[in-house]
């Protein structure tokens, strides 16, 4: 069993926390009023919006030292809903990973609303995240703790395939809010 | 009832043609042997390769002014399967707009692989046709075709959003040639 922290109270942090608790896991849930606690897991998840990400890592970098944290951002500009914020030939991911170069980034669960994380299904589909990393370990632990939440896994490859999956997860929002798309569905997957 | 042209007589170029004519719509489906044949068609589909599009484009350019032209294409490097061709901020479709400034330029089809288009299905779910365009006229005539044809389509929004339609392409063929998906799955769309 693992032991996960997760950054982050809103609905993608309590959905992860949901998939890791059916697979048996034990969970350390953070918010914004607990950052004189000290990070638990081994696996730490920066579940809160893109913009908070840069005060999340001031605030507790040195403590996500040696860690695997995995990311889950959409870096949309939430303004116009029509453009990253993020340079074109780059990610969020990319930029967490250069602001913490002793810890395991991994991008996870940026394609998958938080609704389909809890449900475990995308219509008639099961729930498949797509994780993208450069550490070949660090997927598989947390590959494991998604799959024995009863969900499926992906691995698209190294941390640089973030840029496409921040661009699959952008298509997601923008088709949501133009209600092209249900806040409960979106994009699955059948292998 | 419509009447396309299809340039590309690949697996592409089939499943489209089957797709239209399920709807009873009509097609011409043009090789690389029949380039002094006239396009018959209002709407031209460019089924061949992104490498190919710049000779199409010199040979039938003028014959495409007025047309709606749908660009199909996913400019991977095949070499590395690692990147696009494409500028990061720009698209192949973006690209050939530009070329053909007197055509209505729609992205479509790239999202979704032969077989799917020609099964009609993606594993449990009816395959979904994601286009992007400016010309709302254009994308509801195509949308037509492909409604009739018996698939589901999303309007995904401005012909800007052929660059997301274009990282899930290039995502999804390295996930199939990696053998993570099936080159009869993919990914579906649960609306």
């Amino acid at each position: 069993m693992a032991h996960l922290s997760i950054l982050g109270t809103g609905n993608m942090g309590q959905a992860i926390a949901s998939v890791a608790a059916k697979g048996g896991h034990t969970v350390q849930l953070l918010g914004q009023d607990d950052v004189a606690t000290p990070i638990s897991g081994d696996i730490v998840v920066l579940a809160v919006p893109y913009p908070a990400v840069s005060t999340v890592i001031s605030q507790r970098g040195a403590q996500l030292a040696d860690k695997i944290v995995v990311d889950i951002t959409n870096p949309l500009n939430f303004e116009t809903f029509d453009s990253l914020v993020v340079p074109a030939d780059g990610s969020a991911a990319a930029e967490i990973a250069s602001a913490l170069p002793h810890s395991r980034v991994l991008k996870a669960f940026n394609t998958t609303f938080a609704a389909t994380l809890a449900a475990g299904t995308v219509g008639p589909l099961t729930t498949t995240v797509l994780i993208a990393g450069d550490d070949a370990d660090a997927k598989s632990a947390l590959a494991g703790i998604v799959t024995s939440g009863g969900l499926e896994v992906i691995d698209a490859g190294s941390l640089g395939r973030a840029r496409e999956l921040e661009a699959l997860g952008f298509l997601q929002l923008t088709l949501a809010a133009n209600e092209k798309i249900s806040w409960t569905g979106g994009f699955g997957v059948n292998a």
